[in-house]
């Protein structure tokens, strides 16, 4: 498995994720909008995921529950405001168990011929928000989701008529 | 016309706007989400205002475009993540001259006792952005749109079957 870079300067709001995958852009792109696709990766892999909606397109909306062995429940939601199919993705991001904090991950996919290189720069509404949502363990749940999107994106994904790759 | 204040601690992503009204929420609220009432207010008075969409609901989207004097076009858009009538607003906000950089706006309505205080927190994705946008004059804007919101919700507003005030 390829390493995930996880940045979080002190005193910001600010989180940057970077990861390479080792599969192309086309394939890591389909695999981060593909409801089905994204049902298979999205989370830590001990949480059973229920993905309600993922509409990943300019002006969608999204929203799906983690729910643990416990059956604790884990409500995540947002909209997308940008998505350039291949090149960025901008969606707010919120979690009911934070109300009304709202984050926003600008996602780009670098082409480095054949591999992709994913990078996230989430923006908090407070540096205090940020770091307690790392202080949450997310940093895990990114981790093992970059992890899982490797095993979806590099798998055989179903092809679509545009494929040409 | 009551004061606006505007905070921008230097160093940090952030801009806090506060401003109160000599109207009562269900009308600032009204004022805010209404269509033909936004276009009345939104940017400062020299420019021409259009606007092509206003659907401030959660998952709605919105779009305009302000015109100078000489022709020139200024185009924003973007998503409405959270609308919680005469409460919250929290949206995305990005100017097509600066592509890409994506802000969002948390504005709380508090009810003073038939008057209104506005507080709007603006987090851009990068310090540098932030101080990019009030280079660009965004202050003189922001002043004038709450003096002129406030004369729209201070007038008559065509009443609605639920006003109560």
């Amino acid at each position: 498995m390829n390493p995930t870079t996880i940045t979080a300067p002190p005193g910001t709001p600010f989180i940057d994720v970077v990861r390479e995958f080792e599969a192309s852009r086309t394939k890591v792109f389909r695999a981060s909008t593909d409801p089905e696709l994204v049902a298979r990766w999205l989370g830590p892999r001990e949480l059973e995921m229920d993905l309600h909606s993922y509409d990943a397109r300019t002006g969608g909306s999204y929203g799906y529950v983690h729910r643990d062995a416990a059956g604790n429940e884990y409500a995540f939601r947002g909209v997308f405001h940008t998505v350039v199919p291949e090149e960025r993705i901008v969606q707010t991001f919120e979690y009911a168990g934070a109300p009304d904090v709202v984050s926003v991950d600008c996602t780009t996919y670098e082409d480095l011929g054949g591999r992709t290189r994913l990078h996230t720069h989430t923006v908090f509404p407070s540096v205090e928000a940020r770091d307690a949502a790392l202080a949450s363990g997310m940093e895990h749940g990114i981790v093992e989701s970059m992890d899982r999107l490797d095993e979806v994106a590099g798998g055989d994904l179903p092809l679509l008529p545009e494929d040409d790759d």
